[in-house]
């Protein structure tokens, strides 16, 4: 049984050892960074994670659920701030059963490290950076960050988890023909924490995620076990997306605070001390990177981010990585060994779908940050709950598919784009969904039953 | 006075030595391989280039056209050979006033090097392989291919023509939010060479670019000034366009002779010992490189390929990499020093042209090996034809837009597109040019004069 290396201890190396654990194989997994469960690395630039449905299958999976479900969080739909400081609520699902659950990165890595290292065949090793690898001849080469010197190891299966900055992905486009593209928004964003209050309580409703949709930007919040809410500002860098409206302009404390004041007012009295925390944290960048192919010599593969990092706003980026893994997992059943055929047929089932994804997080930005407080939009989302409830399995929302369903991402993408088509013939001339016109529904409905499937 | 380091002494470096150097720069050339003029380098993977009004324009612009021209081969039209061996002639331009020149990529090297290193303010530097920038620090890497030593010298501007591959771009991509694709087409191209016959003299006409169309795959031929062809085959990496056609496919000399006896009988007569020829000469890959932005610090840039790499179907990459040369040389002219706005609109005018190029030059691959065998097609380029004479100034006919005018290549894009359309419609109900319905003509040009201005 051959021995698996595995470069990055994220969400899904750790995820992915525990995973091949389980089927005997022995794991190391090398880590650029110290352990963090020891030391305090990095932070202020995170974007609090959406565990879902695909995420918990996984989870599941390998009998990790019970374990992370301590630390989730659930949110059972959008609550809308409007400037005028009123809320709405657009619930998710269907019904409470339907939830996605708001998770730390940090606690549920160290907690996936725990989980994996409770496998005596999984050894994590910390401080290895990753700065070469010879294909032909299957050596790999890590720096130890601590000692400062440098070896040199031979591997069997390789297996890069090594995030969207990849230093294994970095090595393959040294390699002909290595499809690549990486493209940033011209966004940023910045993170701010909304304490807990004196009594240890949510300042806001716990169980939604919350937005400030503003157009051209916005502002999220996801809360924390500990009480607090993280807060996202998505914004344009520049002046390309509006002169003030822009991380350039806001400069010093009294612009930010204006802004603040101006754009989410209910936000400042939550959170006064807003502004001088603004200029601690970073301003992160988003950026969807696609390459191709995720496999060298058929016993090197890149997995989760290293092959496929989209920006955040579907909360889909770990759910896909989970999703890889239990892709690749099957594929590990059917081929008893031939690592060829495993590699080969599990980039054939992720790829087309992890660029779907890809471009599902690009529109759902638009959604967010500035559909969500449109009423035509809101007449459609009704309009397609109502489609929803008399096609159970026709007509299932966009969001659904997606988030609380496994049915492949680029069947969701090509479903959604045809229901929002009907979605905007039902919607063009009613201004209520008491308008709705069931008879020309089932109408567009049958016409389009075949690509609906 | 500024120094000026330019990294790549190819084509684009060359000639920007000699512009800069006409400004009374001084300028400092450091060239990965050795001096080509000395060694034997490569070879067996160039294509042959097209020189067209792009590219002499700024040969001109320097004083450099009439050397070159000494080795260069006007090629009017397309001489289209059929599988029977039957031979049509499509003419490029109006008439002999229009061609382009077929240039053997390394003699123009040697020759543009020889005229800069007449300029005593240019220095070039061979054997330098750029191996890291700091970009704050402004300071450039190299190491020496013959000493091995590595030496880090301060730069004042550094300009980046070390083509498709760039290691300087490669410096850029670890910065934040640097934009970059890489996309491989899944062709490959393998040269041949037709010799000249016993007495030195062409075997084929001359004075045109030879083309075998062959639906999914064809092979091309331009001259060289010794009496030989060139010739290129452009055929699929694998089956995926179809088994038989493919390099992995043509693995023998039995089944290669089959595939040139079978699709080119008449190159077979011409050059008999092509298979041999053929496991001799690598498959050259062909990619289109996109990135953004092109400068650093206001100090450093790119240029030419290193900035868009483009497919070579247009014959294009090196009229576009000496119209950036064109384009610069205007900036500095505007800007007097302030390399900020020197480099900032440069950028601004070329990025837009270097991705309108890039897609130009993808779809005229579809026209070089499937269309000009088509009816359609061609009638559609009688049509064309017509129009141009009666619209000297409006309907201005794709290929000439691109090759033989230097408007900027966005422009011809576009125009291009809506000509399209415009022939699309005129061509659909009839069989022959007789039928042009010129009422129909004037009313749909009309319709979009705006646009085709």
């Amino acid at each position: 049984m051959k021995k698996i290396t595995i470069v990055g201890a994220g969400l899904a190396g750790s995820l992915l050892a525990v995973y091949l654990s389980k089927k005997g194989f022995e794991v190391g997994i090398y880590e650029r960074r110290p352990d963090m469960r020891k030391h305090n690395i990095g932070g202020g630039k995170s974007i609090n994670l959406a565990l879902s449905t695909r995420g918990i299958h996984a989870l599941k999976e390998v009998g990790l659920y019970d374990e992370i479900k301590k630390i989730a969080i659930p949110m059972f739909g959008r609550m809308i701030h409007t400037k005028d400081g009123d809320l709405n609520f657009q619930r998710y699902g269907k019904d409470d059963s339907e939830y996605i659950n708001a998770v730390s990165r940090s606690e549920l890595n160290k907690s996936l490290m725990d989980l994996a290292e409770k496998n005596s065949n999984i050894k994590i090793h910390f401080s290895e950076r990753c700065c070469g690898i010879d294909f032909e001849k299957n050596e790999v080469s890590f720096l130890n960050d601590d000692s400062g010197s440098e070896k040199k190891m031979k591997y069997e299966i390789l297996i890069a988890t090594d995030g969207a900055t990849s230093a294994v992905r970095m090595e393959m486009m040294k390699r002909p023909r290595f499809n690549f593209s990486q493209l940033y928004e011209n966004y940023g964003y910045k993170e701010l924490i909304i304490p807990a209050d004196a009594n240890g309580k949510f300042r806001m409703e716990v169980n939604t995620l919350h937005i400030w949709p503003r157009g051209s930007f916005m502002l999220i919040a996801l809360p924390n076990l500990d009480g607090s809410f993280t807060c996202t500002l998505f914004l344009g860098y520049d002046k390309s997306l509006g002169r003030e409206n822009s991380f350039e302009f806001l400069d010093n404390e009294d612009r930010v605070r204006k802004f603040f004041e101006t754009n989410f007012p209910d936000f400042v009295n939550l959170h006064p001390d807003f502004s001088s925390e603004f200029f601690q944290n970073p301003v992160g960048s988003l950026m969807t990177v696609k390459c191709y192919p995720w496999i060298v010599n058929d016993n090197a593969a890149l997995l989760g981010d290293a092959s496929h990092a989209i920006v955040p706003f579907f909360g889909q980026g770990m759910n896909a990585a989970f999703e890889d893994c239990v892709y690749l997992n099957s594929c590990i059943d059917k081929y008893n060994g031939d690592w060829a055929k495993i590699f080969n047929e599990y980039q054939n089932l992720r790829k087309v779908n992890s660029d779907a994804i890809a471009d599902l997080a690009q529109e759902n930005f638009i959604e967010m940050r500035d559909l969500v407080a449109d009423k035509r939009f809101l007449l459609k989302k009704k309009i397609e709950t109502e489609l929803y409830k008399k096609y159970p399995d026709t007509f299932v929302p966009k969001y659904t598919m997606v988030t609380f369903m496994r049915i492949p991402y680029s069947v969701a993408l090509r479903r959604g784009r045809i229901q929002e088509n009907i979605l905007n013939n039902l919607s063009s001339d009613i201004s209520d969904v008491s308008g709705l016109d069931f008879n020309f529904a089932d109408k567009l409905i049958k016409e389009n039953l075949d690509k609906l499937m």
